[in-house]
């Protein structure tokens, strides 16, 4: 009966596209997103478009522990924490991804230095390894265990398959510098009950990692 | 101990900010968001600066059914379907957002024209009437029964309450057109099972209309 078949125009078509790639999100959300920045059109795609030339012009990645850093700060492509002799440049915590530092932080316990991955090894895909910083990791423990001070790795991976799986194989490959330098340690994050659990609902894993670690 | 505070770079947190207004989104998943677009940061910035100008530049809004069109399309600002002579443009249907034509449209049984509200109408917020283009279907149903030949308002908001606020809200304000013109024909969706959905776990709302409505 008509032949013009509904179609967003193609602006508004390829913005949903785009928002399609990012992680979680849908065709449906896409498309919510997409109608929002359209109605609130004037300042928000402005500020958007904005914050992107931002993020492309001033952010860096520190050459050290890789975590993403303002261009502006300094010259030296170091971030903050790196630079901070306060904190223990022989202690380095190994995350998956920035967002993981947070609670860390957070929880104010730890005064040590970073070194950021960017992802983890997943058994399926045998490239991963390749992919994540694990050769700039085996070249800073190189430099700290150098002057045969203590110094301590400790691998903050998330307590997950890959996680675990990351987290084994950075063990393996630093174990030649431990065999060769006893003032390295590397530990793991502690497993157990985590506040406000209940017995009751715990898995298996965690009951047996919380008996295993009492004291 | 130390005394730098854990941040994101301050391009980085204002891209979070303005992610944390997406409709749906919270600061963990636009921390997401922004770290996916440091990822790709070469092409996907680009892309998405790109997708942001364009619907600035050419998206207009249909001075008829206020759906979204392409500037470049014509000079008229008048979206497809509403130049298109083989759509009746005496059968009108009421929806509340854009993205809710694409399901009739898909279901291929319409061959009207369209009315997009651009809201609903919530009986908490008094102003909301004012938000929603009622004043504009007003307009143009007061154009249509001008010549008192048949035509038919369709009130295809969503089953909500707010759609169906909404709906009554506009059956009241078109009533007085209807009492003139008896040409003018209010219609609303038919209510009852959706395909697929089974009698047990159906509520009762719904089995009251297909009761009603049953042939």
């Amino acid at each position: 009966m008509h032949n013009v078949k509904f179609m967003y125009p193609v602006p508004i078509q390829k913005l949903i596209e785009l928002f399609t790639k990012f992680p979680g999100i849908g065709p449906r959300q896409a498309t919510r997103f997409a109608f929002f920045i359209l109605k609130e059109k004037n300042s928000l795609v402005e500020d958007l478009r904005g914050a992107l030339s931002e993020v492309r012009e001033k952010i860096s990645i520190c050459n050290e522990c890789f975590r993403t850093t303002e261009r502006e700060e300094r010259d030296e492509e170091r971030c903050a924490f790196c630079r901070d002799s306060r904190r223990d440049h022989r202690l380095i915590a190994v995350v998956e991804k920035e967002s993981d530092m947070l609670n860390l932080e957070k929880a104010g316990a730890y005064h040590g230095r970073y070194h950021v991955l960017g992802g983890v090894i997943s058994p399926l895909d045998p490239d991963s390894p390749r992919r994540i910083r694990l050769r700039e990791l085996h070249e800073r423990v190189r430099g700290l265990v150098a002057d045969d001070a203590s110094c301590e790795v400790i691998l903050a991976t998330n307590p997950t398959t890959e996680g675990d799986t990351t987290a084994l194989y950075i063990e393996r490959i630093l174990s030649p510098f431990k065999d060769q330098h006893p003032a390295l340690k590397i530990s793991r994050l502690g497993r157990g009950l985590s506040l406000g659990s209940e017995l009751e609902y715990v898995d298996e894993m965690t009951i047996k990692n919380a008996l295993n670690n009492r004291k």
